[in-house]
């Protein structure tokens, strides 16, 4: 008796012996091979693509002959002169064994196919969301027999596919008996399974194969920023990213601001609520135009967000998170139909998912950051910072995670800057000063000159130079520290002291000209010693943050510091530690991750089972409150010098050497100390 | 050593061992008697009332003595200071155990009460219904461990009720803080717990103990009446009952000419959604203040419906149901939020539930009245049927049930009467004619007396005699028939050959006069040609139905006949059967179920796992098609005689006799049945 042929499938070695006869899908899917398909192996999809090897291949101990597989059909013959097949391709679910053969499964063929990111130093996500599509031939109704077209629909998803327990929203039922006589009852529908249940969702139906996708939304919702990411559930590709202004903004800058709004005003909640709400909504359908796809192919939106936004979001009044205990409405992850948040502008069904919160000032976007990073998981003990308005920041490793969050106030973000704005063309990012002659030089956003460069005017001419945005500001100031135009105190010097007739005096104090635009109907650019206390608050908070998280583990230095947030890939991590932002580390063991939220959310949309884990990961996590720990205080005050009043800075001195200089009695520190207490953003 | 003291439950005879001090709801939850709580032992919500006996109990072995249970405590104390205690009551949480006790819990502790209808045919119904009230002490949060109030709550629900996986609506984290902080963390909440189903759902909260009870709808929505009954879903007490005429009559007198409607007219189906659900709304805020109750506490909502409108209810065009197959978009039972029936005036959150529809034209209110009646539990062959608009025939007992729906249209409802209108005050409901005189006496709705009693026109001076409901015109075409008025093919004689003035020519045919109410300033009240002829063919229509169900089953008579439907409770068997609406059976086994649907609903309504069993039921019941079946058609037509052309009815023969008369040749039957066989409802 002769053998059946030997089917071996690359690149997961997975191998078995099929009669001849049997369809490649049929092989792949009873040796548990992931090959995706949609259409259930009706040749329609083209999802199940394979590539066929043919000659000697020893490592497997096979030689494929011509003729492994069945003849070119009329179907793959159909296919490639519609749409087109790659050469070497077949159709899976097409192409019969018909001797021993390797069969390459390319990655766009996996279900579960992995989407790199940019930033290489994180470990790629794998495709596995919550809603996906599938195809499926439905039984005609028979009078004598008699069943709803729904439970038939039901029956088919069983026998095609091995999904029981299906459910459908009223609108699916609505829609079910036209798309299934106008697709000869063929239809696709996109299921949904949230994570940690069993039954799955009907979302919506289409006559025959859906070809326009599922998509969904990862969201950043910040204090000052809102930030989306509009992905492919099928292929986890990034369509489109787009951010606008919190709306909020005009209730108070900060979060705090905005509990006390809330505690003010009745309905104040319920006005910064609408707020955020319409937001979102203009924000999915300008994404989704941007993306080139139609809204109501939105199926799935993520959101990760501090407490006080995750609340007002919800349409929950913040007030409790305004005073201790700091008590979330819940803490736990929620997942709600998005209808509920208004997002009117996608698919009426879609589904939202809030990622856990950790602590009642511990957010969703701290969570997420934990998903994007995982601290949890890493051997080197290992600081995040994730800055934005209010910082969150994570310390840990395979032993445990501490969390805690520290309200920096918008001040990274270029605003309470004299000449502050958002990080748009014309805005200041990067500065040096020379140390001699205490001159700067400056290159704004969309722009690659350095303004010494000859041709800079000419190339800003469109922009010009506006103002200096978060990342700017942090290097003007790092720079006047080195420049000796600083003292450790934050007082800028005047011009005689410095040398310098940059410096201006303004009322008792003095401030530092960055650039005159002027003659070019622009701003002067001034570094006020307003601007410097602006920097010198928020900065102190974070490093007491980060500071009171390493007393807890007990630890004086960190292995690892990562900068993430909406604009931590623009800060040079060596400004930042002549700053003080930072403890004192390895330079090269300060990197920066991105906007490690977004990315936590954009896992959290593109695979379920992150969900569960971040779940858990959440539940062991120690959290640390900054506003009720007395030694905040004292870390706050002592981190107000540049950089630091009593932390020895000895990697920084290896790359930098700083004046020791002295221009007189510091006012700063002490008076916005007690204010700045109260706030949180 | 002494043994612990015996307790024993009655009614139910449970009984063991406790020490000394055990209060005695705790001893009941461990040996799993039914004892009521709601407040959890707090001595608040007095649901756990007891009656302990005292004495020699020789059956049970005991002898109880004075200070067998803990002397009256200060709750108790309180409590029947404030609301008073039945005499020899006491809380079960707060009595505790001293001695050998009987206690016995009576019908208003017990949680699965049950609760007796008045037709006493049928079994009572045993609470248990999907939402549930219970109290709830819940941990005050703390600021180092973290965690959201709703977790705290649910950790108190797992904790103190074993209730587990519970979730929570948006509208109740937006309460929640409130609420826990306002009852000082005591607070109540609704539970739902769908059939089938595991996890449980906040549907609302309220501070400390909730006293203004859960309430459910159970519906009928027919196509001519909606009724409903508003219940207590604590104690299982309807408050009220209330109904009002479906305002799609407007679109439509019968099921197919609305469905007709919506193929004619793009978005007639939505118009006639719109329609019944504000009806369906108004009618729930009307029985609310009837039952003086605040709509917001109505958690639940069951309806039954036959197929078109139930897909008209739920928005789903009805097109398919207008032709064969006839298929429904869904067969099974659908749960979905209140909401999105737009039932607006009951809780946001409250929950609706249709029971499963049986086939295309058989719908979820044969399912009720199956639930109502079980004809699958039947020892004799029992056939129901459930007379309106469209009536729904069962046939079965415990070898099988049969169903199917047959178009009566609304004749029997007074529609389509010349002097017919809806049964309310000065309707005539009862009829009898003189077989020597030919003089009829009646009665009218709201009034005691007969016609020819003296006093009658005192009586009826408010309401005056203004029409003929449905049981009147069936009493009255049936009296007409025995009085040798009307021969076997349903032509009524002239004054010649009846010898009675008050048959009067009208064309070319006679009616009868009935009363003349013109001196009151009323009409005057005839049977015409036509009235026979629409009773003639709404009870041809019904015959055929069951005549076609006995085919199916191979008998040729039934052993017994239920009437239901709303109007089924004032039918009289005995000119039912002269009418030969139903087969011939012995007269003291047809029996009236009243509103049987109705009675189906409010069972689903009260226990959840009635919804379960007939999800059951109704995938073994074996649907018959009407519409399709040859025989109907045959069935039809030799039902038109009165009682029947072929059939013979020797029970009838029994208790009357029926002139063997002929009036002239018949142009009745013919004509009317090919229109008729064109329409449903």
């Amino acid at each position: 008796m002769t053998q059946d042929p030997l089917v071996i499938f690359t690149p997961s070695g997975k191998r078995g012996r099929f009669p001849v006869g049997t369809p490649v899908l049929t092989a792949a899917r009873q040796l548990g091979v992931d090959l995706d398909s949609v259409c259930g192996g009706r040749g329609i999809c083209s999802k199940c693509q394979v590539a066929p090897s043919y000659g000697d291949f020893p490592k497997h101990g096979v030689t494929v002959h011509e003729g492994a597989l069945s003849d070119w059909n009329a179907v793959e013959d159909r296919y490639d002169r519609v749409r087109g097949l790659k050469p070497g391709r077949r159709l899976g679910c097409q192409a019969t064994v018909q001797g021993d053969i390797v069969i390459d499964v390319p990655p766009e063929s996996q279900v579960h196919r992995q989407v790199v990111r940019k930033a290489a130093s994180t470990k790629p996500i794998t495709m596995d969301p919550a809603t996906r599509l599938v195809m499926v031939e439905v039984q005609e109704p028979d009078m004598h027999e008699p069943s709803g077209d729904f439970e038939r629909l039901a029956k088919a998803l069983k026998e095609q596919w091995q999904i029981e327990g299906v459910t459908a929203p009223l609108s699916v039922l609505q829609k079910l008996q036209p798309a299934l006589r106008k697709g000869h009852w063929q239809v696709s529908v996109a299921l949904h399974q949230p994570a940690g249940q069993d039954g799955m969702r009907v979302l919506d139906i289409w006559p025959g194969l859906h070809e326009g996708g599922l998509y969904g939304l990862a969201i950043d919702l910040g204090s000052t920023t809102i930030a989306a990411h509009l992905c492919d559930l099928g292929d986890g590709r990034v369509l489109a990213s787009s951010g606008l202004m919190n709306p909020q903004i005009r209730f108070g800058e900060d979060l705090m601001s905005r509990v006390s709004y809330a505690m003010m005003n009745p309905g104040g909640d319920a006005e910064m609520t609408r707020a955020v709400r319409e937001a979102m909504a203009t924000l999915a359908a300008e994404i989704a135009a941007e993306g080139g796809i139609d809204p109501a192919l939105i199926f799935e939106v993520v959101v990760v967000c501090n407490p006080v936004m995750h609340h007002l979001l919800l349409g929950i009044d913040p007030v409790e998170l305004g005073q201790a205990p700091f008590a979330l409405a819940t803490s736990g992850s929620v997942t709600l139909p998005a209808a509920e948040l208004e997002l009117t502008s996608i698919a009426p069904t879609a589904q939202a998912y809030l990622l856990p919160c950790i602590a009642g000032h511990v957010g969703a976007d701290a969570a997420a950051v934990a998903l994007a990073e995982e601290p949890d998981r890493a051997e080197d003990l290992t600081l995040i910072v994730d800055v934005g308005t209010n910082a969150e920041i994570l310390l840990g490793d395979t032993k445990g995670v501490l969390a805690c969050s520290s309200p920096t106030g918008p001040a990274f973000e270029g605003a309470q800057i004299s000449a502050g704005q958002r990080a748009a063309p014309g805005a200041i990012e990067r500065v040096e000063i020379d140390p001699e002659t205490k001159e700067p030089r400056f290159k704004v956003i969309g722009c690659d000159l350095w303004s010494t460069d000859p041709g800079f005017a000419e190339a800003t001419r469109d922009t010009g130079v506006t103002g200096i945005c978060g990342s700017g500001i942090i290097e003007a100031v790092a720079e006047m520290r080195m420049a000796g135009l600083l003292d450790p105190s934050g007082l800028i010097g005047g011009p005689e002291a410095t040398g310098s007739s940059r410096c201006e005096a303004q009322g008792r104090t003095f401030a530092y000209l960055l650039h005159d635009a002027t003659s070019a109907g622009g701003p002067r650019i001034l570094v006020t010693q307003g601007d410097i206390r602006a920097i010198q608050l928020a900065k102190s908070a974070l490093y007491a943050g980060a500071r009171l998280l390493m007393d807890q583990r007990g630890v004086d230095k960190v292995d690892r510091v990562i900068l993430a947030g909406a604009f931590g890939a623009h800060i040079s991590p060596k400004h930042a530690m002549v700053l003080g932002m930072i403890p004192d580390a390895p330079l090269d063991k300060v990197t920066s991750a991105g906007n490690a939220a977004g990315h936590g959310a954009r896992i959290a949309l593109c695979n379920r089972a992150a969900r569960s884990r971040i779940e858990q990961t959440v539940r062991k996590i120690h959290k640390v409150e900054t506003a009720v720990e007395p030694r905040f205080q004292e870390h706050f005050v002592n981190a107000n010098a540049i950089p630091h009043a009593t932390d020895p800075f000895p990697e920084l001195a290896k790359v930098a050497a700083l004046p020791q200089i002295h221009f007189g009695a510091s006012s700063g520190g002490g008076d916005g100390t007690g204010r700045r207490r109260r706030r949180r953003g």
